[in-house]
């Protein structure tokens, strides 16, 4: 089991120097000096790898549920390389928010702009990273006839995801803590925008567009997908908003710092929504200060109103909920002419399975 | 005269405002906060008017010349959108560059990151200025046959400007002088890839395919126009160059800085190529210094090395070269069906009239 996930995991990994060596391609033909090539390369190297890849493996494992049989070669390169895509773009969006949050470390090594003699040349990386999408785009998917649709796609969630990212700049500035700019309605929105587009719509959109699903204006099933995919990346962003609270450092494989960083996090969202008089004094003086014994204070309080009982609850519900969306999707579609590929209730519940009582 | 160029530049202007409402009225029709939707209201109209316009209002003088007529209000409309968006790009570019840069002013007024409050926050600002430019395409552009061309050209054009500042940004750190990492070579992939691409070939591309001028493989127009629009950019960027040292700021309405700027400028290249070994010790060791008497040294010795007069000389060169390009272009195209538009010299004479000999 754990060997067959490292084997899936080592197959999508092999696509990405195929990707990177294209895109430093590019920069030879065009007869770029050879430090810009090789700092292309390093900023590469650096940025997209390394990470979880579940966004990327996950266009993949979406392509291979809808077509229903294992992929040819080129099919799995080319799910591989959207996958690779939404990775680009996760990178650009990692590189820009470390300098935006004046992070440190990020997947246990310097942030990029914290490298010797990066700095503030990596606005510009950042922004290469997104580049590079479209020249893959262009150079694997032109001919195909969901092409604009995949541009349009990155396009639309791309400028979701900033604005999303825009909210959550002006709401939870790290030096300036004002929690009667937060609710759970905002945080919501920062949910949706900064997380759920890109890192659950997103993958399977694209999946759907490679295996050729139409939409249509009577029956749209990139809506209805959305429909679905909005809320379990909500539930999973809140989620991960608990455990940053509630799981050890052990289990979760890091230190949580959202109190001390004055994060927008479901957490006190919902604490603000309990609190009484006295209560709110206490998160208003311990909230987002650097100092653990504040940090301490706020947990406290979580624990005193129930915190914990209420996401299980939220958890349940929100389950439940997903469940009964996912069981809209008709089991076989009406009208199936031969070939066609239609959305399968198996692409959400993979989803839905892997996140459900996930420990980290 | 002036008077008509006040009041084209005003009808341009005008098409700004509907613009910026588009694009907030997509954020307000999606519950944003309103402090997100002020915010994004106060980045479009900081970044986006207010320069010179340029770029932008050169699209809707190619269209004009390509199509030799005065325009429709709604093909006025469509053309004066394109060139808001190159505008929309060029601050996308402007924003970032003066954080890398760490610039102080811009338009005469702060810089966006260094306004009260700003700051880091400027870096998501750029991206949603570019990612304005593909709702605003989406919206208006979605069912003509080019919509594909228009996100292919800006995707291109915008991935080819973040080589060129690359570049730039590793041959010319503005804290570190190494004159042996200048060539002209290099200036020139600088000058075209940074510079050229979008403020020469971007506005002329868009015209072309609002126009609806196809290419085909035996006859590509595009090709043909970037072959003139390449050179008239690189000789505009080396008149640039050579204004920031030789003209007054009575006359250049600001001082120019490149000297002390350590900026990989065609005078200091020029000057490398012609320097012998004494003048080049000189040029190391005042190059790129925040010393007015270093300056002053480098600019004598320009004087010294005759760039005034090789400025002179290449200029000519630049004027006639480009002429010729000009002229490949056919008066009259073999065989124009009724109603197809075609390339006209005029397009690209209206550019170089506008450059030649400028003082400023």
């Amino acid at each position: 089991m754990a060997d067959a996930k490292a084997q899936k995991r080592q197959k999508f990994e092999s696509v990405y120097p195929i990707l990177r060596d294209e895109l430093l391609a590019y920069l030879k033909h065009e007869n770029m000096p050879q430090d810009a090539i090789d700092w292309f390369r390093r900023n590469l190297d650096y940025n997209v790898p390394g990470g979880k890849l579940n966004r990327g493996m996950s266009v993949v494992d979406s392509v291979e549920i809808l077509k229903g049989r294992t992929l040819s070669d080129d099919e799995y390169f080319k799910a591989a390389l959207l996958g690779w895509c939404i990775e680009l773009l996760q990178a650009f969006f990692l590189v820009s928010d470390d300098m935006m949050d004046q992070s440190v470390t990020r997947r246990g090594q310097p942030c990029w702009y914290k490298v010797e003699g990066v700095n503030y040349i990596a606005i510009n990386d950042s922004f290469m990273l997104e580049g590079s999408i479209y020249y893959l785009l262009k150079k694997h998917f032109r001919s195909e006839p969901y092409y604009v649709h995949l541009l349009e796609l990155f396009h639309d969630t791309t400028f979701q995801t900033e604005i999303g990212q825009l909210i959550d700049l002006i709401t939870a500035p790290e030096d300036h803590v004002d929690l009667s700019k937060f609710s759970l309605a905002k945080h919501q929105k920062i949910v949706i925008y900064k997380t759920a587009y890109y890192s659950f719509y997103l993958p399977v959109a694209l999946a759907m567009y490679m295996c050729g699903i139409p939409h249509t204006p009577t029956n749209d099933p990139y809506a209805l997908a959305q429909s679905i995919l909005i809320p379990l990346g909500e539930y999973f962003q809140v989620q991960d908003d608990f455990l940053d609270f509630a799981a050890t450092p052990e289990v979760l494989g890091k230190v949580g710092t959202d109190i001390i960083d004055n994060k927008c996090s479901w957490c006190i969202n919902t604490a603000l929504a309990l609190a009484s008089p006295a209560q709110r004094k206490v998160l208003d003086e311990n909230y987002g200060r650097k100092d653990p014994a504040a940090e301490a204070r706020v947990k406290a309080l979580y624990e005193e109103l129930g915190i914990r009982e209420k996401y299980a609850q939220y958890e349940e519900d929100a389950y439940r909920r997903i469940m009964s969306l996912i069981e809209t999707i008709p089991e076989q579609p009406a009208q199936a002419k031969e070939g066609e590929v239609s959305l399968k209730r198996e692409v959400f519940k993979a989803f839905l399975d892997k996140i459900y009582k996930r420990q980290k």
